[in-house]
């Protein structure tokens, strides 16, 4: 089958893979109707060397059950079905307490943006969709694979509330739906840290009040300014570097929380009596659980409530999505839509 | 008066300062009935230099109302009362949000080691204790100073519960109080992370149903075969130094609770993926808002439910307090109660 393929940074192409197929009991196999880019592929196509094998790339799907295993419950054959980025069992006690992306039987999707996937745990992974393959809610359906789970998931952990005011750092698809998470969960105040003016608008469309186009230590103040100088209870942390960290330490309110969801890029960073202790912040968020959320969120998808797919900006065929990978990375796209 | 005063490392001496008086409406004077010596005084008496000038020292204290400013509401002269070791209004929105170690008109204070305190904003600082001034139940009423509400804050803001297990990391004064507070909201499983036998047997009384002597690679081994590999829900963290946070990173369970209430002595730590991130781990605390707590944790000390003041070991006069930082410097003791 075709698949994506990373080589070194830069350079992802099309290749040809052999057809997964089922290796365990637990296992389905699925065709992919919708996959896409995410954030993360920016990372390796950006630091990469060329001097590793290459590897298959993408962790977010919705498609059709091709095949299942004898142990796989719930799912038949021509199922239309989304997956999480992560796949679990969905029942040991880490997946109860709502940590599926530590489950003790889960790993991480790798070569999704490809014709077929593999899906281990098919029965903790696979979530059933009440629609067909044309449906026009494919891609916030698909959103629910990684992008709207985490940053439903930075806001959960955020503890955002009607109570709490909300910056939110970052404004990749990621970021974008944060603002939804938060305005879904409640906030009035919401103050988008973003450069890009379609972002922001987009952003102001799903519920941010303000947009700070500023970074660093300017960023800081014109949040503060915003927010009579004591900044936002809660920080939604969407981005991963070492600068979204600090500036995160900047806004975040007394006794607030700061909740990270991008991948950090870094390994130590201020915690002592300065930055977190003093003031009694709490910073939390990790891999987003999404398999926790997908239920709680495809009512509002299903009845148009809510429309997350509009982060997708671009649409791409299988073959051309080196083209996604150089948009996303040049920021000309947030995030592109590929269909096999 | 009399007062404790710091003049470099390991030169404390009681000398003479001027007498306190009102210097603001809102100001009480209070005659010290009973202080103490706590961890975070060894910080400077182990690290001061002798060119700075010499210090007052204390912040831990209860005693009698001698003065009071126009505007203190709900307190009399003569009355016996407890602070908080920091101040505050206990009306500003920092206070309501339960951070009132960080009041917008307030502060820590740093005098109490002598025969009287200024104390600033005195009525959102002093708890009128029902007990009279040779009240038995005085040590375990000082120890809502600071102690057992610092304790207490760690077990809160660890979500301890009966279906969480606790590691408590340091076995001073706030470690024990941390057990016997995480005991109090209904843990059942309780490690205690400590070397000296005489406070782990303390430990044990307070609540701890494990006592780990190891530390580091070692002692995290250890927990981890406690808790079928898993670690801990929870881990309270009482001792601030770097090797101690590396330890809590070590023993929490997927999806946990690093609660700090030991005073960083460092700036940086990991926070990255392989640290807190990957695993969904929640890093909170600061210095505890212990006003919050007083009176939650006052009826079991009235009641003789709860004995915190068994953390003090060594009772001494205020000219005999050089002994009693020596003797907690030596870990000698645990804590030393002083009347002046």
């Amino acid at each position: 089958m075709r698949a994506t393929l990373m080589y070194g940074a830069g350079d992802v192409r099309v290749g040809t893979v052999p057809d997964p197929a089922i290796q365990d009991r637990t296992d389905a196999i699925v065709r992919v109707v919708r996959t896409c880019v995410c954030g993360t592929d920016l990372h390796p196509y950006r630091n990469r060397t060329a001097d590793e094998p290459a590897t298959t790339m993408g962790h977010e799907f919705l498609g059709t059950v091709e095949d299942i295993g004898p142990d796989v419950t719930g799912l038949a054959t021509g199922d239309l079905v989304v997956a999480s980025f992560a796949y679990q069992d969905n029942t040991c006690d880490f997946c109860r307490d709502g940590v599926q992306t530590s489950c003790r039987h889960g790993g991480f999707f790798d070569a999704a943006q490809a014709e077929y996937v593999r899906v281990p745990q098919a029965a903790g992974t696979l979530v059933k969709l009440p629609v067909g393959a044309d449906s026009a809610l494919l891609p916030s359906l698909l959103t629910l694979a990684d992008v709207y789970g985490t940053g439903y998931h930075a806001a959960v952990r955020g503890r955002v509330s009607p109570q709490t005011t909300v910056t939110v750092i970052g404004d990749g698809a990621v970021g974008l739906l944060a603002v939804l998470s938060a305005k879904q969960l409640g906030a009035e105040r919401i103050i988008l840290m973003g450069r890009h003016k379609t972002r922001a608008d987009l952003g102001r469309e799903f519920g941010a009040t303000d947009v700070v186009a500023e970074r660093g230590a300017e960023g800081i103040e014109r949040v503060r300014e915003l927010t009579g100088g004591d900044g936002t209870h809660t920080v939604l942390e969407a981005v991963g570097y070492r600068e979204a960290y600090d500036q995160a330490v900047g806004v975040v309110r007394v006794g607030g929380v700061i909740s990270r969801v991008g991948v950090p890029q870094y390994d130590e960073a201020p915690v002592g009596f300065p930055s977190l202790f003093g003031p009694n912040i709490t910073l939390t968020g990790g891999p987003a659980p999404v398999r926790a959320y997908i239920d709680r969120l495809l009512p509002a998808i299903l009845d148009g409530t809510a429309d997350p797919g509009k982060v997708f900006d671009h649409t791409l065929s299988l073959d051309e999505i080196p083209d996604g990978y150089l948009a996303m990375d040049r920021r000309e796209s947030i995030k592109v839509l590929v269909t096999p």
